[in-house]
């Protein structure tokens, strides 16, 4: 394949980008794998401006990644919850907790370790490939042009 | 857990995002993956302005993830291939690219398909355990303090 094909066709990465592609949404969503819900919360375990948070969590919402959800009703409080698109994100979430873990840990060990309740094992996250479950090596993988999505652009760009 | 306790506890999740938590170094990795390495390919691709590709592929090197390796003497030339820290944010990549596919695809489909070819099969990436090997799920997960990083930074605290 050439470049010049994949320099055209609209990327994943990019696109998944313009949603955590800032350093604040990423570590607002980390806070929310870890339970934290509500505006307050978020200020003090952060430390960030609050106008800041409150852009961030209203374009969070805006995207469909959190969700809005009054806890209260008098006076009315809302706190802000995963929803099944921002849940899908964890594994972006490991990845990057991973990847500091193993080379920016400073010599001192990784600062949190993460226990899989279902095998009840200190655990790393390992990326696999769906199909033959072993780990993915970037020398063992091509990308190739979806031609599905190659067509679906082309017959959107004769008929718009 | 407290979360007073992990709110004081460093973060490789913010560590990590200190290297990797812009776009464009994200988009310049992306790049790298896919086997791009002089600069003059990176603009063309990225269509980046040259002082920001510049400023951002000194900072990558700086960081280790990228290595400068001359490849013509005369007259001096040199590309940025990926270090073996630079290898490693693989997964954080993947990750990046399959939540786009599922969630911005715009219902156009993947634009890319990724085969394996240890495998031979289109894929897709999934986060599993390292101990059981199963597909990780938040809800399992329980972040614990890691003991020895505790220890190891309270005698930092003491000797320095």
């Amino acid at each position: 394949m050439k470049w010049d094909n994949i320099g055209e066709m609209p990327c994943s990465v990019a696109r998944s980008l313009s949603v955590v592609g800032d350093r604040w949404s990423m570590l607002i969503l980390r806070s929310a794998f870890m339970s934290i819900r509500r505006f307050d919360d978020f200020q003090n375990i952060l430390q960030i401006p609050r106008h800041i948070l409150s852009t961030r969590l209203k374009k969070l919402v805006e995207l469909g990644v959190l969700n809005k959800v009054a806890y209260q009703q008098a006076p009315l409080r809302y706190e802000y919850r995963l929803s099944e698109k921002g849940i899908d994100l964890y594994p972006i979430i490991l990845g990057l907790m991973a990847w500091g873990d193993k080379w920016m840990d400073g010599g001192l060990g990784a600062p949190l370790q993460l226990v899989h309740q279902r095998c009840g094992k200190v655990f790393t996250p390992v990326m696999v490939c769906s199909e033959c479950h072993e780990p993915l090596d970037p020398r063992a993988v091509k990308p190739v042009l979806n031609p599905a999505a190659l067509m679906a652009m082309t017959d959107q760009k004769l008929t718009g």
